[in-house]
């Protein structure tokens, strides 16, 4: 039974969504949470980002409450209302302050939160808070994602045994911007401030900031950390031997998150991980492998199961990186080598089959310094066009 | 009957192409032209490409030789053997030196360019030349455009009458980047030669620089422009009153191109002119029509004929701008206002019917400044998956 000790869960129905869906969800902790959180880094972000941005200041968090069906973007005024109204009343049925929790909220932008449906449901979302009750959570925050995501770790340190989880939503964009990548990482391990922070910042940076799933970015993407320190371990700061093992283990649960998100992207049918290597710097190898990613091009030869390394070439020469050599690039899809000095190598039948499985690597050498870096993306088809063409406003 | 004097056209086939279609083209003057040329920024970049840069600095151009079916990039040394071998034989058969022509290809990436074919059609092609035979060479440069693109305008300047005539071909990369917008400005309008660089400049920023198919670059698009002053008119350059006259038309003929290569992109079913007014400057104005153009979410509404404004402004913010303030934007759907300061305004159904025309235009207002920028886009449906997705390298 996975549990994380002091913290509590819960998801209820209260009629955002159709048919008695779940859309409400909260996570409380007994005890007050160190917190840290990243953001969209679009300049346009909802309501409850405004104010949860604000909460984090205070540093006393015990807790989330988190909706779908709709992410309250795009509501002016009357959206930050909502958010605050729900936040009243969540103080007064269980007796934190308002700004105690950290509000979120997903699914269609432009339309007014009802708040009075979520207010309605507090009281039977409060009393319905269990331990173990972490899937009705999960299924809380769904909005197209087919399937729940979460991971789970029991780590040791010293004598003291504690747990990380994290429960996270998919991010492909379907509706009107029915967007939004969410995830929260709930520990009951004890964590020095600033080893926290880096932790949380860094392991984004090597997972959920390197998928594409369309390219486009959402108005409320949150990955929030709590930790209540209730494992009572030695506190983990950037001095602890335990430090490598927590890191090793939070970039891990955070990158098989990512890798759930696209592979759970909107029609998608297979995940591939490109892989620029041989740059003269990080930047320039990340821009490069975020350029194949998101090419249209080479997302429709990835659903076509087609070794378009044309297509793959005339998108790294596309980001007009003044060192690139179109003579210098190689190219291997898995283990084989197509592209040698930015021609054709060998034959295509082996790559042919590579590119019909379900997960894929592609590793572009530039052979021009000793950089690299990766992005997780996935193949655009049919389903995708269906999914997001014939929803009408 | 369409002629602009001096100028001779060709168009045969010389089978790189099946099924005997039109594959090999042919522009000749009487006289040395004036010659600009403006070409694609991707890194990757074409044979013929790297040839025709070092030719233009002769400044001796006669002509154009072009094949389409073949793109010769990613072809390495062969590749720039294969023009070469086509521009000697060129030459044996007319008389010219090999540097007085402009080489140009398109078609598949990544293939070798089968220049004996190419060399086989030439005497054909040379006998074939005929100053009424415009459409041919049209024909010849086609890839995977359904029309041939042409516009010709007669202009006066003084007592002197004289011709612009442009041929395009379209941007779709189909295949393994079936790539490649071409576009041949023929005149027999006498220049001053720093006036017909800066016009043919101006004429591609405000066209050419401005569509936006399927945000994939290729590595031989070329805009080129040849003027052998033969009408005999008074010099036009920067002090002329006729200079405005001439911009105007050679804008208009540009911008007329670019839209019908849009309106030809692959599977498209419509064309929508995106602006942005209201920004601090045109460059991040630009920017910003660019990043709504090419969302995929975007491109996919409109396909579904879906006034789908949260996918907008939500492209607007990914933009990371600094100013933009998303209680600001105001956007129209032709005259339609659906969003005032960021929300809603009044009801969807007028600006429903105005998506499901064949041509739209939508404006975003960020009211922050009076720099403005336009692009010119189409949507993305089940047609553009087929075609990019079924074709195996």
């Amino acid at each position: 039974m996975i549990k994380v000790k002091g913290f509590k869960f819960a998801g209820i129905s209260c009629g955002i969504k159709k048919s008695n869906k779940k859309d409400l969800g909260l996570i409380l902790s007994e005890k007050k949470c160190l917190s840290h959180a990243v953001f969209t880094k679009n300049k346009v972000i909802a309501a409850p980002l405004e104010i949860g941005k604000e909460v984090l200041r205070f540093n006393e968090i015990y807790g989330v409450i988190a909706n779908s069906g709709n992410a309250n973007a795009c509501t002016g005024k009357k959206g930050i209302i909502a958010t605050n109204k729900i936040l009243n009343s969540l103080s007064k049925r269980t007796g934190y302050k308002t700004y105690n929790f950290f509000p979120s909220s997903t699914g269609i932008i432009g339309v007014q939160l009802d708040y009075e449906k979520v207010n309605n449901g507090i009281s039977k979302l409060v009393k319905s808070l269990k331990q173990e009750s972490f899937k009705d959570f999960a299924e809380s925050i769904r909005t197209t994602d087919k399937f729940i995501k979460f991971k789970h770790k029991k780590i040791k340190i010293g004598k003291k045994e504690g747990n990380i989880l994290a429960i996270a939503k998919g991010a492909g964009m379907i509706h009107p911007g029915m967007a939004t990548m969410l995830c929260f990482l709930i520990t009951d391990l004890k964590f020095n401030k600033n080893t926290f922070r880096n932790l949380i910042n860094n392991g984004v940076n090597q997972s959920f900031n390197c998928i594409s799933v369309d390219g486009d970015m959402s108005t409320n993407d949150t990955v929030l950390g709590l930790s209540n320190g209730m494992a009572e371990n030695k506190i983990i700061d950037n001095k602890s031997t335990d430090l490598s093992k927590v890191t090793k283990e939070i970039y891990r649960i955070f990158y098989s998150l990512a890798e759930d998100i696209v592979r759970d992207g909107e029609g998608s049918t297979k995940i591939c991980k490109v892989t620029v290597k041989g740059a003269r710097d990080k930047k320039t190898a990340d821009f490069i492998a975020r350029k194949v990613s998101n090419s249209l091009l080479f997302k429709t030869a990835l659903y076509g199961s087609d070794p378009n390394w044309g297509r793959i070439i005339a998108a790294v020469g596309s980001t007009q990186i003044e060192y690139i050599e179109s003579t210098k690039i190689d190219i291997h899809i898995g283990k084989i080598k197509i592209v040698k000095n930015g021609e054709l190598f060998g034959n295509l039948k082996p790559a042919n089959k590579i590119m019909k499985k379900k997960s894929i690597e592609i590793t572009i050498n530039l052979n021009k310094g000793k950089a690299q870096a990766f992005m997780l993306t996935n193949d655009i088809g049919h389903d995708y066009i269906k999914l997001n063409s014939l929803y009408t406003t």
